[in-house]
């Protein structure tokens, strides 16, 4: 077995002691969230970001503005600020903790991004790190009074999932996003085996460019092949909350730094993402 | 400073004695491949697997059959044997290594996929761990005579990418690859960055999903906006290899295992694919 051991500084104060003191915090902010809810995929570049911040944007629009709140915990690839308009935004650190940005929308973000010094410098950590980076994060954001925590994992099954699945086992579920390929469905297998070993509650799978309407004919064009969410959600026993349209506008709209589902609120994949949302809201009442 | 300290095993015999023979290991097996090509991406999705299959089956198209090879670095989520067919297949391994597995197309592959015991199963390993299995891979896999060699790299700047970067400093050069919106060129920013702190020269940028032709109408669809990789090339001073058009079939091919560029050859995104191949022949003839 592998253990991560710091060097120079392990020896100070007491570094059992000080790792306990840690989990504390986390325990004591984290309790002051109601619900925490993990983004993941299998596969990388399927809209987990995306998808994170449509549901996090639609949860805010249901009432709960200033009340939602993303961790982009995609260390290595931050994406969660450009999409949000908060490109180039700085946490405001002080004694009593770090500091949100809160977006327009009225949804706040931590991001390593806003910790980067330029936009071209690659965080370019060894796992341990990583999870030092994240427990911080957890440990010293003063969120406030928060209704939503949404968690946007990296892709894969490394180890930032890792570390926050089991720094919170008392995640209220986690949502999976795929596309429709089947070449994707295999890692989402891998997801949702890794969700059952941890024991975190699945609230179901998401797919995400899902067939795209031409813009000049109208017509339904699969780009990436078709209904494969649907599919991997019945081999493995996990509930289908629904598929997200691909909209050219989409991607434009990110590199913008607008939410689609505030900007075009009537396209289908706006109203998609908002039944997801109402699915989420009733899941976890569900569970209160 | 964190470092990885391996316990229980770890004392026996000379770990570092070990570490050494390993890496003498590597260096008589790379020695024997005439060109080692890292593709990577910042972002995940972007197709970089598909990428690096269409450019090895190019290779071995032109005429290198059996003389190209994939190593599957995306421990977390292996998608190369999917894409070649070669789902459920095994390594051969024996006490002379490890032996990879040939594709019809003349394409040998290693991948974590091969040694997984069901396609469920998640590679849920700490950095250290995952080191250690690109180590092994890189020691004991007994290619044969190989022209060339691509590494399929996992997306970010994590473990994989900083260990394969390490072990290979005679690496021929990398391939970045991206796709057209905004929201991945701050991703591939990083990715450059990373690349040049680690002194490997750099071929250039593939623009990936660049635009459709509408199967219906014939019209082209800019599904993820237009010309993010021309721009991020240019601003950052880096060879623009060229951009492969979206066709829904590239994804319907990859679901049933096929190559593209050998199912279609005669299509844009083919000979897209094609231009690239020859630019890449051209750089490493270069370099000799």
């Amino acid at each position: 077995m592998w253990i991560a051991v710091k060097t120079e500084q392990n020896q100070s104060p007491n570094p059992y002691e000080q790792r306990e003191k840690e989990a504390e915090f986390i325990k004591t902010r984290m309790g002051k969230i109601k619900h925490k809810i993990a983004v993941i995929s299998g596969k990388g570049g399927v809209g987990k970001s995306l998808v994170s911040v449509n549901l996090a944007v639609g949860l805010a629009m249901n009432g709960r503005v200033d009340e939602v709140a993303i961790l982009d915990a995609d260390l290595t690839g931050p994406c969660v600020p450009k999409m949000l308009g908060l490109k180039g935004k700085r946490l405001d650190v002080s004694p009593a903790g770090m500091f949100p940005v809160t977006a327009d929308v009225g949804v706040k973000v931590v991001s390593m991004d806003f910790l980067l010094p330029t936009e071209d410098s690659p965080v370019i950590w060894r796992g341990p790190l990583k999870m030092s980076a994240i427990r911080q994060f957890l440990a010293n954001v003063a969120w406030g009074p928060l209704e939503f925590l949404l968690i946007d994992l990296p892709p894969g099954t490394g180890d930032e999932g890792l570390s926050i699945l089991q720094l919170l086992p008392e995640m209220d579920g986690v949502v999976i996003v795929t596309i429709p390929s089947e070449v994707s469905q295999s890692v989402v297998k891998k997801a949702i085996t890794f969700a059952r070993k941890m024991n975190v509650p699945i609230f179901g799978i998401v797919e995400n460019m899902s067939g795209m309407v031409c813009p000049h004919c109208g017509e339904v064009v699969d780009v990436f092949s078709r209904g494969g969410g649907r599919k991997v959600a019945d081999e493995m026993g996990v509930e289908f909350l629904g598929s997200i349209p691909l909209d050219p506008r989409v991607s434009a709209d990110s590199d913008e730094g607008v939410p689609f589902i505030k900007k075009h609120p009537d396209s289908p994949a706006s109203q998609a993402f908002m039944r997801v949302v109402e699915k989420i809201e009733k899941k976890v009442e569900e569970r209160c």
